[in-house]
């Protein structure tokens, strides 16, 4: 059982231009500095067609405004590999959308199991306060594209703050299909 | 999101001469009666090659004469295929043989992930005296092949009861590589 073990972490500043608010996300990032929002360690046995990768990502909780702190949001390079996300600790959500612009939420919470179907785009939000764990799988050669969103303008819907425990969809108006 | 939800159990009588002590199976065979020893739910979104399956074990615990209630066992039919385990409840152990006969035992425990490499014969045992859970995930055509197990006479080990909590390999005398 050979195999790489991976690791990253994203801070504040990658996820510049990401927000709706950026004047909050400049106030936040001079505020609190240039820490840590989310980290990913995982597993690869192998990249060949056929093996699995799988590991562990840990999200911050927070506001930028009134958005969630969220993950950048891919899609796989070879788009139709699916994947599995379980949820370990916190509350949050995932934020699914299909080639023709459907947005689907998918509510994660200890023990609750989403699975991200092939060539849907993917984003976790944490919209709880505390931090939000999952465990996730996928296949070895699925890649990621995070380009995608950006040519689009961003995922099609943001997930704002919703009263003191909930959240709700805006259309991003930036977005173009 | 369409796909299938699949469901079976196994029950005492299925796993008939899968133990050394046969008259000990028949014996518990008549006292408990044809009880279901474990059941398996999965969730198949496609058999698609790049696909995933996901799902959840629930063995009951318990001996036929010092040898724990395990399942059958297989190795994945297109044998490249890996999977990954995850404990949810209970303890218990992976046993796992590799195409040249080495055994490796991986301990399960809630929160504990077992990674099955390609080409490994696995097999569940449930060691501990409660139910023993854990979710799987493997590559939508995987498949499973039962066959290598009964052709070589059984797994190269068998995991019998050590003391009051533990366990202990025995060499399987009717295995042939
Ligand atoms: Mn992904
Ligand atoms: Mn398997």
């Amino acid at each position: 059982m050979s195999g790489a073990s991976g690791h990253y972490e994203k801070r504040l500043s990658d996820l510049d231009g990401l927000y709706l608010d950026d004047a909050a996300h400049k106030a936040l990032l001079s505020e609190k500095g240039d820490v840590v929002v989310y980290e990913v360690g995982d597993f690869r046995p192998s990249a060949v067609a056929g093996d699995m990768i799988f590991g562990l990502t840990r999200m911050v909780p927070g506001l930028v405004g009134e958005e969630f702190f969220l993950t950048r949001g891919h899609i796989h390079a070879n788009a139709d590999r699916p994947e599995v996300y379980y949820g370990q600790k916190g509350h949050g959500l995932m934020q699914l959308e299909s080639p023709e612009g459907e947005t689907r939420i998918v509510e994660i919470a200890p023990q609750t199991v989403c699975y991200v179907p092939p060539f849907w785009i993917h984003r976790s939000v944490n919209t709880g306060s505390e931090e939000l764990v999952m465990m996730f799988a996928y296949p070895a050669d699925s890649g990621q594209d995070y380009g995608i969103i950006e040519r689009s303008g961003g995922m099609r819907h943001r997930v704002m703050r919703n009263g003191q425990n909930g959240w709700r969809l805006v259309d991003n108006a930036a977005y173009k299909p």
